[in-house]
Parts: C-alpha cells; structure tokens; sequence
C-alpha cells in the first residue's frame, strides 16, 4: 500500500517548525510494512491543498493528512474538505459534548470560536481525540482512505496510533513484518557496534536490517525482518536478537521501543522494594524530574535537593562547609558528601548526586566546562566518578543525569563496571 | 515569486531522517520576501522524482531541490536530470579536479567512486560546493530556474547562502519582508484570539497576515508583511504589531521568536537583584531544572526541595505534619507553607511551591488527577492558587510549572491577575 501523507500549515513552509511530525509518521508506515511514497507540505491555501489532495487520491492507496483543524480563521482544512467532497459542515454533538466538558472540567470559560470544532464535513467518520479540540476525521473517497488529524504532534501521535495505523494495517493485508528494539545506554555507537557487538555479516540475510539510532538519551538499536510469514520473519529475527542481547546484555535496560531509562530505573526500584533521594547541584533537579515523570515513582522516590547555592548543600545536605572550601564545590569529596547527606536526610536506600560545571560559564582549565562529579550512595557502599561530558548547558545536564540514572541501574542489577568504563573513586 | 522544495531521499520517507532542510531554506526564502509554497519529498525512484520535478515547473515561478547527488546506486537525481530535459552527462574537468585535491589535501586515496560526481547533465550551470564532492547545478527551463543541491545540511547551506539565494533575489525583483513575534503563556489560544485580542479584520489587508501557533509551552504569536520596500513593509505592520502589544501585554512574555519563559523569568530576577527557592511536589523538580536550563541562573536560583515523601516537606520544608494531617498533602494550606519554608530554608526573596495530582493514579472524586495548587511567596506576601489542568502526567507537570513560572513573572512586574485567571487564596 503506497501512502501520501500531506502535511498543512504556512509554519511548515517559512520555516517556524520543522516537519517531525511527516518523519514520525513515515516510521509508522514503514514499521507495519506499508510505503511512505511521498510527503507534500502546503499552506493554509484553499487551492493548493485542493490541488494536493486530488493530486494524491490519483497517485496513492492511501492518504494521510495533518494541520489546519483549529478554531482560528487561518484553519482552512474543513471547509477545503467540503469543498473536495462537495459536502457541508454538519454539527457533531458528541464532539462538542467532548470539548464543552474539556473546558468545564478546568473551571474555563467556553470561547465562542469552539463551536466550529464540532462542526465536521458531513461524510467524514468521527475518530475520537481526547487530547485536543478538534477531532481526527476518516473518509472513503473514490474506494481509498483519507486520514485527517491535528498538527499538534501529541494528538497526532495519539490518533496515529490507536485510530488510523489499524485501519491502515487490516486493508493492507499483505507481507509480514517483525522487528526487535533495544534501548541502549553509557556506550558510543561505534564503541557499541565495532568492540560490543562486532561484526554481524555472518547473520545478515536478504530482509533483515539492523540499524543504530542514536539521540540525545542514548541509543536504539532496531533490527527488522520482511518475510513471507509472521512465522518466517521471526525466524530470520531470531539468531541475530541473540547475538545482540548476550553481547550488548550490560547496556541494554530495555528491549522494546520506548521504554526511557528513568522508567526502568524506578521498575527496578520498585521490584527491590527500595527507595531513592537526589542531590543535584549542576543537574538542577534533570534527575528528579526525570523520575517524577515515572507513573508510579512516589513509591520509590522520597524526594531531592536541588542544591545550587553552597549554602543550600551545607544547610539541607549537611555537606560540612569547610570541606567545600578545601576541595571546592565541584569535586568527588562533594559528590560524595552530597550522596551521603541525601540518604541520611531523605531515609533512602539510595541516593544519587551531581556536581559540575554545566556551562557556558564558570569553567576553568582545572575545572572545564563539561567536567562532572557524580556521587552514588548505596548500601553496599558510597563512591563518586570523574565524568566530562565537554557539550552545551543542557547536555551537559542531561548527559551527566542520565550517566548517574545508569550508574543507579548498574547497581541494584549488581552489574560490574560503570558506563562509559568510567572509574569509581572511593572515600 | 512562489518557489517549490522537492526533497529526495528514502531516509526522509521511512522516517530515519527529519527534513530540517526543507525548514531552513523555508525561512531564507520567506526572508527574502520569496513565497515558499510546497514542499514536495519523494524517495530515491525514476518515477517519482520526474512525476515532482513536472509538477513543480508547471506550478511554480522557480524549483529548490535537495538530495540524490552521491556517488553511489542509490543517488539517482542526476540520471532523472538527464532523462527530464533530454540531455547527457558530460565530465567537467574543473569539478574533477577540485574532488581530487580534496582527497589528496587529506591524503586519502581516491575512490573510483568519485569519477562519477564530476560527471553533470550537459545543460548544468555548475555551481562550486567547496565543502563536498558533489557541485550545485542550475538549470534554466521554460524561462524558470532549478537549483540542485546536496542533501547533506552543510554543503545545502553553503550553497543556498553563496549561489542560490543571490540569483533567486536578483531575479525576483526583490520584495521586502517584515515580521513580529510575540511569545503568549498563560491563555489559551482561543480565548485570547477571541475575547484579548478581539476582532483585527480593520487591520487585516492584502500581504499582511497574522498565525497563531500553538505548542506545550504556550502560543508564539506571528504577524508579517509583504511589500515592495521594506519601509511599505514595516508601515504596515504597525497598527496590529500596536494593538496586539497592548492588548495582550500581561501575556507576552517574549517579543521575539525563541525566548523561553525560563529564560525571561530569569532575566527578571537579575534585573531585579532578586533571588528565588522551589518546593515541588507533583512537578518533581520540573520548575528547578528549568530554570537551571538558564546560562546565569545561578546569580538568582539558591536551589530547591523535590519534596516527593510528606516527610521531606516536614523535615527540609518545615510543613507542620499536622497541617498535612488536617488538609492533606493537595491542599491550600500545605501549598502556602511549602512556599514560605523553602523562601526561609534557602534564604530567597521569592518561593513557588506545587502540590497536586500529577496521575494517571492517586486522583479521587474530591481530588481529581490534574488537580495542582501553586503557592507563591515574595516581598508582598503569600498565597496559592487552585489550577485543574486534567492531561495526562507529564502535561500537568509541564504545565504546573509554566504557571507557576508565569506567576512569578507577573508578581516581579507587578502585573495584576493571574494567568488563566486563577484566583490567588490567602492564608
């Protein structure tokens, strides 16, 4: 099934935002085995879109369109609709039922513009949104399928997945397709796939693809088959998921999709049955946000010290004052003193610290920008390592969070060795 | 002149790579006063890139288009050139030469591959691309240009700013562009289109247009003109740039198109000599790490409590126990004094503090998840706010934050009423 997706808005075509939303859902396609054949961005233009809506019913099996569905006056994509089908806008009370309720339910008052949220091209099949406003809308024209959805990335992604990718997937019928994910942290990509896992070459058959992906939280690792049979691909799957899991065993915290470091982090924990506090200086509280993001986290996290003054970390962490002033704030004495401090203060089990120079100011050649100590407190004992990380502020954070969410997971897992081989200092 | 993108490459179809291209010369474009009017991406296939490149000479005044000039099997845009305006490649001798000294200034032996980027379609005018092996090419065809760039960003840029732009500029006549943004927190994006700003079809004429654009952290607000000089351009984007900046001026934040409300508050409290101390509950640390996402920051921020447990807000934040055990953990009161006992803990002029139902669990008939009080303490007193945001986790954290960050903002300007019109309850 060859599908067009068409992407609506003047903020896609001056620039204001980049198309992530096209990218997304081209992996969709491509994960179910469908082809992504072509993207087509336009503005809020009654012809242009007319024109690439028909262009793309002549041309595809299958169209996917985005943008252009909100209250204001540059939102044209409705009455574009109607115009195509030759249909009216046509009041959808469930839909303004919905939106009414959004709005009661926050105590807001319902803004007159709303109404034209529930008034939908009258042939179009109503799929529920229930993150946003406007609804997602599903038409058949001309024996094909034409998805409409919100631009707002979210409610784009939610449709996606539980509205459209469904229907999409049960016409198309066809070739099987199986794939592995796995989220992979403290390693290089190429550390991870020259020296880790080494050459695959013995394993890899007409079908079966791996790839790296790396971003900002560390790496996915995906490997995919095409076959004949559900049952055919994931043979072909199987011998290389093996070399990969054993290989790369100590780096992987999860094999699936999406599943984030700090969510496995705090599942860990929570299977243990123990608890964690943070003291975060240079990371500002990355960490505990992170894990408060967690569903479920108040079990396991009992709280965290963003700690940026020196007096902060005397006066709440109980770091002795004068040990700062011997080793400076920024030191494995600190770290160390802080993991302590937070343990004892929160009652926890575990305790993480961080203490840096996140930038772009403040470094100096003893102490560069990028330089972070990372404290641990555990039961089985306290340490702290030297990390530099040598990016921007917000990497510099987020790296150095990231490294010492790793470093918690390696320790209640009773993995040996710390990520990026980086070394832990004693007391 | 109305100019159409054609970006080619599979990558940017199966969702591996985002078109960040396509955005950036979207901007230059709409910079130079140029119509950026379709974005067309296809895969590497004979077909499908000819069936665009006829689409885009009919439709437009004049074709971008990025992508497929490799050396190896998969880059076919060259051979489709040739194919679409009937013509050869020929070896040109200059490029060939320039590829060479590339490989021999870096002492690497040259690939046989790299013949073939010295090979363009006869009626290509060259176009020098100092930092790849693959030219620019520009084409004339029914009386408009094509220009032809590498996919990799770069070497796009490179081009775009040296050879491209200039030409399209010189042959456009140039028309001039204006625009305004304004950064909008604290309303939503029909309420304050509808009731705040009100009615603008009196300023409204042809080139000048207004876009709400929505995203997490509020709504930037964008007007621009067009016109034949940039005097024109500029007049004329007066009277709505006057009414929407005195209408709306509790809520923008920002008058331009990247400033964070972090970032902003921050700059306040520096202008203002003040200092500030989180205590947060259900956001976790969300408000400390965004304000520590600020380079200088620390000047104003002394630090934080993510105060998860009922015994960390007891024990860092001296929160009576039993003023939890009367009012619950969710309550006015226990908001109130998280605020003022992290104000006095860290010595800080200002204090926000959240408590609330972050979800999916935890929520009840009387405290329904979504449900957030934020307390504020400053110079002129205390108090809380009851908000009700009902998204899912990670929004309500998000947006707990924001507003509490935006009642800061307006209590450190001395902006009355709160954002959303929350009602602020005094001790």
């Amino acid at each position: 099934m060859r599908v067009h997706i068409l992407s609506v808005g003047n903020e896609l075509l001056i620039g204001d935002t980049v198309n992530t939303n096209a990218s997304r859902m081209g992996r969709w396609l491509t994960q179910a085995g469908l082809t992504c054949a072509r993207v087509v961005t336009v503005g809020d233009e009654y012809d242009a879109l007319t024109d690439a809506l028909d262009a793309a019913f002549r041309q595809a099996d299958a169209v996917l369109l985005t943008g252009g569905l909100g209250p204001t006056h540059d939102d044209i994509t409705k009455s574009v609709l109607c115009g195509y089908f030759g249909v009216e806008l046509v009041r959808h009370e469930p839909t303004l039922v919905a939106v009414r309720r959004m709005f009661e339910r926050r105590g807001l008052a319902f803004p007159p513009s709303n109404f034209a949220q529930a008034d939908l091209p009258a042939n179009a099949e109503v799929l529920p949104n229930p993150l946003g406003t406007a609804p997602g809308l599903w038409f058949e024209h001309q024996g094909k399928p034409l998805a409409v959805m919100p631009g707002v990335p979210r409610e784009m992604a939610h449709l996606m997945e539980h509205e459209v990718m469904p229907r999409l997937v049960a016409r198309a019928g066809g070739r099987a397709y199986r794939d592995r994910y796995y989220q992979v942290v403290g390693i290089g990509e190429s550390t991870l796939s020259d020296w880790v896992i080494g050459p695959v070459d013995d394993l890899l058959q007409p079908g079966l693809t791996m790839a790296f992906l790396p971003h900002t939280e560390g790496i996915t690792l995906r490997i995919s088959s095409v076959a004949d049979t559900p049952a055919r691909a994931e043979a072909a799957l199987q011998p290389l998921a093996t070399r990969i899991s054993t290989k790369a065993a100590a780096y992987i915290f999860a094999s699936d999709a999406h599943t984030r470091l700090e969510t496995a982090v705090v599942a860990l924990l929570t299977e243990a049955g123990r608890t964690l506090a943070t003291a975060e200086s240079c990371t500002g509280g990355w960490i505990s946000n992170l894990v408060t993001n967690v569903p479920g986290s108040s079990a396991v996290f009992l709280g965290g010290v963003a700690a940026y003054a020196n007096a902060a970390k005397t006066d709440l962490l109980d770091v002795p004052a004068d040990l700062i002033a011997a080793h400076g704030a920024v030191s494995k004495e600190v770290a160390i003193a802080m993991a302590a401090g937070a343990a004892r203060r929160f009652g926890a089990d575990y305790a993480l610290s961080t203490t840096g120079i996140a930038g772009p100011g403040g470094g100096s050649a003893d102490k560069p920008v990028g330089l972070v100590w990372i404290g641990f407190h555990g039961p089985l004992g306290t340490f702290a390592v030297e990390a530099r990380f040598f990016k921007e502020r917000l990497v510099n954070k987020e790296k150095a969070a990231l490294t010492a969410l790793d470093i918690l997971r390696r320790q209640v897992l009773g993995i040996p060795g710390m990520p990026y081989d980086l070394q832990p200092e004693y007391p």
